[in-house]
């Protein structure tokens, strides 16, 4: 499946999802990530996310899916952040 | 069709954009939104947002199009931001 993830978190711990979300996905824009996941890779992901996150301080993660990047446009504005949008 | 938008522009644009955006989608988090728009609304949006971006101080805007939200699921782990999703 392919999703598109952003995230909202505290400063503190924005590096630690960095570091999380760039193991499955490929980073896009400031907190945006996107890219083809299993199933089981993706529940991986959100259950580190949910260690990571401090729901009590508004964290927040919203994920996109779709069965396949087919259905959807990606139409870039101004300054393209991810050197890996050449591979897609 | 239906989009997603996000953008990462300077702090001191923000409010502009914001704004813009709030127009013609719903917001959802931080700087993200998402909704249902008419490709002729799309552009208006665009030709608006790049009114605004400083493409040399590195603004950028990336939008994902589909032609119906329901080639897309959204999950929402954490708070969720906004009061418009109850309606969705």
């Amino acid at each position: 499946m392919y999703v598109i993830l952003v995230y909202d978190i505290g400063e503190k711990r924005v590096g630690k999802m960095l570091k999380l979300c760039r193991k499955y996905l490929s980073w896009i824009q400031n907190s945006v990530f996107e890219g083809d996941i299993t199933e089981v890779r993706l529940k991986e992901l959100i259950l580190g996310a949910e260690k990571i996150m401090k729901k009590e301080e508004d964290d927040s993660l919203i994920i996109f899916s779709s069965r396949s990047d087919k259905f959807l446009e990606k139409q870039i504005i101004g300054k393209e952040r991810s050197s890996t949008d050449n591979f897609l």
